[in-house]
């Protein structure tokens, strides 16, 4: 399962064919590239979407543009601080491959972590969405043998910055409105204390890359003001023995063939 | 996979096999009788563990029993406050047929929720145990369409209760001793708030009842002390269509012929 053939290097950047080629991504050849793990955090939409979705950190656009690709009714804003890729982000847009998503993708330049009236004037005014979806950053090194105290420092900012995230997400989406997110199996504590009191009747999938091997990412779908309990899916294993079908759901799901909760 | 055969019902209490009949308990036979949930938690202790293991909320003594059934270099504590179901628990280690287990196993009446000086007074010392398992009590009503308000209500309280019990497993197991517990997935977030900063490198298990199905218990692994990051661990699932080695994974763990995380 390869979620990111690229297509073509024009020096510095490539342009990566996603869904089987329903769409395409230019991203940097080099830095921050997107993946398997956008689209499966796009895969957290229901095909039946309709409505305003913020990707929040949304790179160069390839979770955002999953979304547009797969829910011919969204309309998808990509959420993006760094000048970079936001420009990116817009060559997405305008590749002319992508002209059945245009007019229903557009970028905004902003800080997730701004709050209250400097959000809004960002272009992130409350009950302004009825999704948002998010792949926050997180520190690549934290996993690798580090010093405690910096992994801890790393994890504690982390935390932070998985917090505002969520309470803007929180602040953006209508009541009754979804969430859904991609993080590493280290801050599921942190994602469900964020979402309390925010969102509820969360749904987790968590992803193996094998049947017997831990989960290497967990995502999550959760709805606005929701009290219902959460609830723990059946997990999406990428690789595997020929014949257990899993790893057929996982390339369905990863090439916009199937949406994670099978709706 | 039954957990639970009934060999005899002596009016009013049964004498129930399990691990294929290594062990037996004697339970009531009506109110909360122990079972599969009890053979699982059981199994998420290694089968090398050697030292004392406290058995929080023992009940009539399935779990404690367990380990000391398949540890044999384990001493069991089984820790029940209402006075009926600790003398289940003496019957059962008076059992014929667990002459085996004697020696190794003992009751302790004491209310899991003390605290400070009246714990170590009831039985329970600080640094006291190189192991607790826990399988808390819950509302069972709690998944049943109720009021909401009630509903919240008794939620609030299992949370206050599941933060007690995991304080006092803390207190009383030594450093890097081990912690388990088994809990709804409801549950998972007020156990993960519970265990930090108390026990970390948390292994998580999802038990499915099939493949295809959300979750309905989830069995945690910690070390007391530890800083690690948590683990989501393979899920374990019940029942099967015939030939996924899945069941028969369940089965051998149930019965214990196999630990949950294989050691």
């Amino acid at each position: 399962m390869s979620a990111t053939p690229v297509e073509s290097d024009r020096g510095g950047e490539t342009v990566d064919a996603f869904h089987r080629g329903d769409f395409r991504v230019v991203q940097p050849a080099r830095g921050h590239r997107s993946g398997m793990d956008a689209m499966m955090l796009a895969a957290a939409v229901p095909g039946s979407f309709a409505g305003r979705l913020a990707d929040l950190g949304a790179g160069a656009g390839a979770a955002g543009l999953a979304v547009a690709s797969r829910c011919p009714r969204a309309h998808v804003v990509l959420v993006e601080n760094e000048p970079e890729m936001a420009a990116y982000a817009r060559k997405s847009i305008a590749l002319p491959q992508n002209a059945r998503l245009r007019g229903r993708a557009e970028v905004v330049e902003a800080d997730v972590t701004l709050t209250g009236k400097a959000r809004a004037a960002a272009g992130l005014a409350d009950d302004a969405f009825d999704f948002a979806i998010m792949n926050p950053p997180f520190n690549a090194g934290h996993d690798r043998p580090t010093p405690d105290a910096l992994k801890r420092r790393a994890h504690v900012m982390e935390a932070g910055t998985l917090e505002a995230w969520v309470r803007t997400a929180a602040a953006i989406v209508k009541p009754r409105g979804g969430f859904a997110a991609i993080v590493r199996p280290v801050s599921l504590p942190v994602l469900l204390d964020a979402l309390a009191g925010r969102f509820g009747e969360a749904r987790i999938v968590p992803m193996h890359p094998r049947a017997a091997e831990a989960a290497i990412r967990v995502i999550v779908r959760a709805t606005r003001g929701s009290r219902k309990a959460l609830s723990l899916e059946p997990p999406l294993v990428l690789h595997e023995a020929i014949g257990h079908g899993h790893a057929a759901r996982a390339d369905a799901v990863c090439n916009g063939r199937a949406s994670l909760f099978g709706d």
